[in-house]
């Protein structure tokens, strides 16, 4: 590489992002319009589409681009490699798939018609995860085209999947491992600790989800007739879910906790310093009080502490009014989050065992597990992440805040376990945005703000 | 009354029942064929179909029969007032609306379909109250079709609201005291302790019905990134529910045990004799082992005990796969059974304070009562008792067993606060014929028992 090519120099690109800010708006729009929905059979069609549209704009961008077919949704895998064999390779992953709209007369405008509303643009997937893809792919563009290359080598993967956990895109990089092989990887599906504030995440909470049922008498019964005589299978489960807390918040199970590490010291005052309040978090959450494992604050809750949530329960008469039976099952739905150094398949056991051990005679439980992923930790990569704040320097005017991450991004250990390479988690979305809510959205701004920051840190990177 | 009216000779009535025994099963089964469900709107005509059925049915028996239409369901009263006013007045209840039939699919024959099927006769309301309101309509037919009179003036009240617990009937009874005033009040809407074991409920359970909700974030939370942080309704409520009973099945909400009173020694021990095992019972209820408070015996747990069970729970995601989040609402249908002299406002009073105290801040419980009964206990009435015996004795060949009842048969407590008549709760369903499930069957064996008790009974009280 030549000094020339070395410089960071990002008004030319910058320039050239200006003036095709409106295009790229429009781009933004036509993808978001495509109702690429991978939990929901229907949209089968609109997933082809999506992909197919993803790989007509990589190309247009300059890059080679394949769309991979197989038994899960399509694989766009694109590529730029002129930078030679000496330079760095980064690759970038994001997701074409978004998330069921939900109940569509909550959404202010229609979630597949995108609306520039103050400053954002309204729609499923504008935040979670198209517009944070595609501010990638048009940052490449703008380089290539100004510059007429770019400064490493660069592979981009969008899968279809990962709103429902599928697990193709994970076999595909076991299987393209040689192909894949890069630097570091570049990842943006988070958001940013608030308006102005860039963050990188530097652990994620891994999962365990899991279906509780409890079985009782083999029909309903009438509860004047056996009330009272027979273990009702709602309150078995009510008994076992109320017990995995104590009275502090603290989870119980025997053996869950073992494993978890606190945050090195420096890390956790650190932390006590991000401008984060939880008023406004409370206020964002839309709750009375915030609550919690009693002994940690609301951030180490969320990014340090591992959970056990019930996302649902399903028992007996549901419907209006009284039907005095004693239920024959109780279902619950739940999952874990994991911290580092938790390990899912140890939780699912402990899990298991536990609730065994809660489930009274005279009835019987069962524990279906539905997904795991483990937790992540960044590996330390300096380089990375010095290139990482020069570029949000340029563009925010600031260094990027180290925060935790409380969701889980599977494909982040995928990688980490097949490539090997460090992964930047740099995301340009903000709290609030919705992403699986109705009236998602994703800032302008931040949009512009992306692609510079993407044009900057493959310039730093580079450089390496 | 002269002496030879009073003579107990039932030999020419008995060869009346047997000879007309093909008709009255018909007559039952065209009585089931019409789908008397209370609680759906969309069955309004076939209730006023049933009790034009009903009134019609009696009339043919001879007696004089009204409907009254008003905001509820119609009202079927019939009198035969033959006997002189110096002849005791029998009041016998029963109701024409049926429980909805539920899953169709778990029906071997349609449940409204009558089918008869090894000496049983099944469908919706067979023993759950059509067969045994029948059963005294034939036997009232028979005395007058022998006799050209009955041993006592007859009224018989019949409701279509029975099964939604409406309201309609107390205060059609508080409105006609003075006409509905009787000697004894007469009720077949319980079961027999097992086949030729006829037996007299002299205890009813009370009832408190309720919908606890628990309201938390006002939206859909995303368990990844607000985990930890916020409480969550669902582990709420799960929580309150599980502090109900303790580890021996003690209802330990405060206060609200303070007024059960434990059946007199004598009583207790005269409930151990009873021909009842825990093997029938278990099997009957079709649970691996009995449950419930320990110290009592399945009896008195089932008759002598309160009980606080769910019939319901629906929270967040309830359909297939995972969705990670924090529902913003939970929701639990319960009821608890009363015993003497628990009080249904105070228990009502007790369970919302209770809730309150284990609502944790960050969430807000509400606590909705849809319906409310008091317990009962058997006025002590010797010469009623008395008849009875001499019934079943003539019929079954042996002495009713005095039993408890599990349920809440509100209408009894209302026709004794407005007549102050004694109440006789002469069943003959037996246990595990399906009253609130598919596939609801009654004996006609004990359809035909039934009605020679009925003329039996309506014999001894004549001659009171």
């Amino acid at each position: 590489m030549n000094p020339t090519k070395n410089t960071p120099t990002p008004d030319d690109i910058e320039s050239y992002l200006i003036r095709h800010r409106h295009r790229y708006r429009q781009e933004l729009c036509d993808f978001l319009s495509i109702p690429s929905v991978s939990a929901q059979q229907e949209h089968r069609d609109d997933m082809v589409q999506a992909a197919d549209w993803l790989a007509a704009n990589l190309r247009g961008a300059g890059l080679i681009a394949e769309i991979h077919t197989g038994p899960g949704h399509p694989i766009v895998l694109a590529e730029w490699r002129g930078a030679g064999s000496e330079a760095p390779t980064v690759l970038i992953y994001g997701h074409y798939d978004v998330e069921p709209p939900g109940p569509v007369e909550l959404w202010r405008t229609p979630p597949f018609e995108p609306t520039l509303r103050e400053g954002r643009i309204y729609a499923r997937g504008a935040t979670d995860d198209k517009g944070q893809l595609l501010l990638h792919i048009k940052a490449l563009e703008a380089c290539l085209a100004v510059r007429g290359e770019l400064p490493v080598n660069v592979i981009l993967v969008a899968e279809g999947e990962e709103e429902t956990g599928g697990s193709h895109l994970a076999s595909f990089i076991e299987a393209h491992a040689d192909r894949l092989r890069c630097s570091a990887i570049v990842v943006s599906d988070s958001a940013m600790l608030g308006p102005g504030m860039p963050a990188l995440v530097t652990t994620l909470r891994g999962i365990v989800s899991l279906e509780i049922e409890v079985f009782g008498p083999a029909r309903e019964l009438h509860s004047g007739e056996y009330g009272g005589t027979v273990v009702n299978p709602a309150m078995a489960l009510a008994r076992i879910l109320a017990g995995v807390h104590d009275a502090d918040g603290r989870i119980v199970i025997p053996g869950f906790t073992d494993r978890c590490r606190d945050w090195p010291e420096a890390q956790r005052a650190e932390l006590a310093e991000l401008p984060f309040t939880d008023e406004a978090f409370r206020e964002e959450a839309a709750v009375p009080v915030l609550g919690g494992e009693a002994g940690f604050t609301t951030l180490e809750r969320r990014w340090m502490r591992p959970t056990f949530e019930i996302h649902g329960l399903v028992s007996g008469h549901t419907d209006e009014g009284t039907k005095s039976i004693i239920p024959p099952s109780a279902l619950a739905k739940v999952s874990c989050r994991l911290v580092p150094d938790q390990n899912p398949e140890e939780i699912d056991r402990l899990v298991r065992a536990y609730v065994e051990e809660r489930t009274p005679p005279g009835v019987r439980a069962e524990v279906r597990t539905l997904a795991t992923a483990p937790p992540w930790r960044a590996h330390s990569a300096d380089w990375l992440y010095a290139a990482a704040t020069q570029a949000t320097e340029a563009t925010f005017g600031r260094l990027p805040l180290r925060v935790g991450g409380g969701g889980s991004i599977p494909v982040v250990t995928d990688f980490t376990r097949a490539l090997g390479a460090p992964v930047l988690l740099l995301g340009f979305g903000l709290p609030g945005e919705n992403p699986h809510a109705p009236n998602e959205h994703f800032e302008l701004e931040n949009f512009e703000l992306g692609m510079r920051t993407t044009a900057v840190l493959l310039e730093s990177l580079g450089r390496r």
